[in-house]
C-alpha cells in the first residue's frame, strides 16, 4: 500500500490561472495540504470529503515548519491515499520543492510535480507587455530577494543582475530591494530603469506600480512590508494603459 | 463596433497544462489563429462554429510572416469580434509578442494577455525537480538560443551565463547549443555541468537526455536537428527516476 504525491503549482493568485491537470489533481485528491498563500476559491476544487491541512502557519523556525511539512507528506502517503502539496506560483520557482521530493525520495514514496504560472509571467500580462523583447530583453532572470533568514542573499551575480539587457524578477523582495538596488546601482544599472512593483496579481487587491529602481527602492525604505509581491526590472515595454 | 484581442498562452504541450483562463477564452473566441506549435486537442475548447486560423506556415521571410500576422489581428478584431491568438508555453516568454501588442496599440484595438506554463517549468517538471535551489540554483535564467535569422546572438552575457549556481533555460538552440557551449566552457564553466535535453514535453513523442554541457553539445553537432526544444543547464539536481 503506497500512495503519492502530487505537487501541484496553484499560479499566482488569480483561481483561473490554474492548470486544468492541477484542478484534476485536487478534485482527485484525499488529502491536500496547502499554504495560506495558495488557498483561497482554488481549494474549492478539492472534491467533497477531502480532506483538507494548513500547514501555511506553524509557529517556530522555518526548518521545523518545513519538516513538519516533509514528515505529513511521508506519513500521509504511507496511508495509500493521494496526496496534493500545493504550492503557490511554479511550484519550482523559489517553491522551496527540494526538501519535500528528497524527504519522500528518501521514504520510497512517489511523486509527481505539476508546473504552473509563475508570478513574473502574471506580472508582465497585467500591464500588457511580455518578459522578452526581441532587440532589448533577450534575457529574462529570476531571483529570490530573501534567504533563509529574510535578507537579501550575498552570493548573488551582481554584474548579470545589473545588466540592462535582460528583464529580471525578483521574488520576496520588498523588504530586501533597497539593499539589492543600492548594489545594483553600485553595479552601473541606470537609477531610472524601468520598474513593476506586483501585489496580489488577479487578485481583487491587485497592485500595480510602474516606477523606476531608484524610485522603488526609496519608497519601499519607507512602506511598511506585508503583502507578498513581484518586482520586475528592466527593459520593460510601453504598457497597455 | 470594436474587437478584442487575448494573447492566449497555450502552454508547453501537454493540453492538460493550459489554463482555466485560457480555456474560458478559447470558448468564447469567434476567431482563433494559431500557430502549428500550439495546436491541437487545445483547439478542441474553441466552440463549433469559430473559425480557426493557421498562421504557423506562410512561406517567406519571417517580417513578412508577423506583418501578416498583426494585419490579420487588426482586420479580425476592426468586425468587431472576440479573437484569441494562441502562442505555445508562456505568450510572455519568447513568443514575439510584442510585434502583435506594438500593431494593436497602434490601431486602437484593446488586448489583453493571459499567461501560462512556460517550457523550462514543464522541463523541470518532467523530471521531478525544481527550476530553483535554495544553496545552488538562486538565480534561474532564460534565454533563446536563435535570433531572427536562427542564429546564436551574439550579444549574451556571457559571464551570466556561466555561473554555475544559476540553472538557465535555452529556448530554440537546439541547432546553436554546440556554438553555445563552446562559450560558455571559454568562460570557465565546467564541460560536465549537468545538462538536459527535453523535447515534446507531455506529449505522446516526449524524449529527455539528462547529460553533460561538453555530451550535449558533440550529441547536437551531429544530431539532424529538427524537433522543437527546450535545454536546461545548471544546478540541476538528483531526479525521480
Amino acid at each position: 500500500m503506497s500512495g503519492f504525491v502530487s505537487f501541484v503549482s496553484a499560479g499566482p493568485g488569480d483561481p483561473e490561472l490554474l492548470t486544468l491537470k492541477a484542478a484534476a489533481r485536487l478534485n482527485a485528491a484525499d488529502v491536500v495540504l496547502y499554504d495560506d498563500l495558495a488557498a483561497g476559491a482554488i481549494l474549492d476544487h478539492a472534491r467533497k470529503g477531502a480532506t483538507l491541512v494548513s500547514v501555511g502557519k506553524r509557529a517556530g523556525r522555518p526548518s521545523a515548519r518545513q519538516e513538519h511539512v516533509s514528515r505529513l507528506l511521508v506519513d500521509y502517503a504511507a496511508t495509500g491515499v493521494r496526496v496534493v502539496r500545493l504550492k503557490s506560483g511554479d511550484a519550482g520557482v523559489f517553491g522551496r520543492l527540494e526538501e519535500e521530493t528528497d524527504a519522500l525520495r528518501g521514504a520510497g514514496v512517489g511523486y509527481e510535480i505539476v508546473p504552473g504560472v509563475t508570478a513574473a509571467s502574471a506580472a508582465g500580462a497585467a500591464i500588457g507587455i511580455p518578459l522578452t523583447r526581441r532587440h532589448t530583453a533577450r534575457r529574462v532572470q529570476f531571483i529570490t530577494g530573501a534567504d533563509v533568514n529574510g535578507e537579501l542573499p550575498q552570493d548573488l551575480h551582481w554584474q548579470a543582475l545589473a545588466d540592462p539587457n535582460a528583464m529580471t524578477a525578483v521574488y520576496m523582495g520588498k523588504k530586501t530591494f533597497p539593499a539589492l538596488a543600492a548594489k545594483l546601482m553600485g553595479h552601473g544599472l541606470s537609477p531610472d530603469t524601468p520598474a513593476l512593483l506586483a501585489e496580489s496579481v488577479g487578485g481583487a487587491d491587485q497592485r500595480l506600480v510602474r516606477t523606476t529602481v531608484k524610485k522603488l527602492a526609496e519608497q519601499l525604505g519607507h512602506e511598511n512590508v506585508t503583502a507578498t509581491a513581484v518586482i520586475l526590472y528592466g527593459a520593460l515595454a510601453a504598457d497597455n494603459s
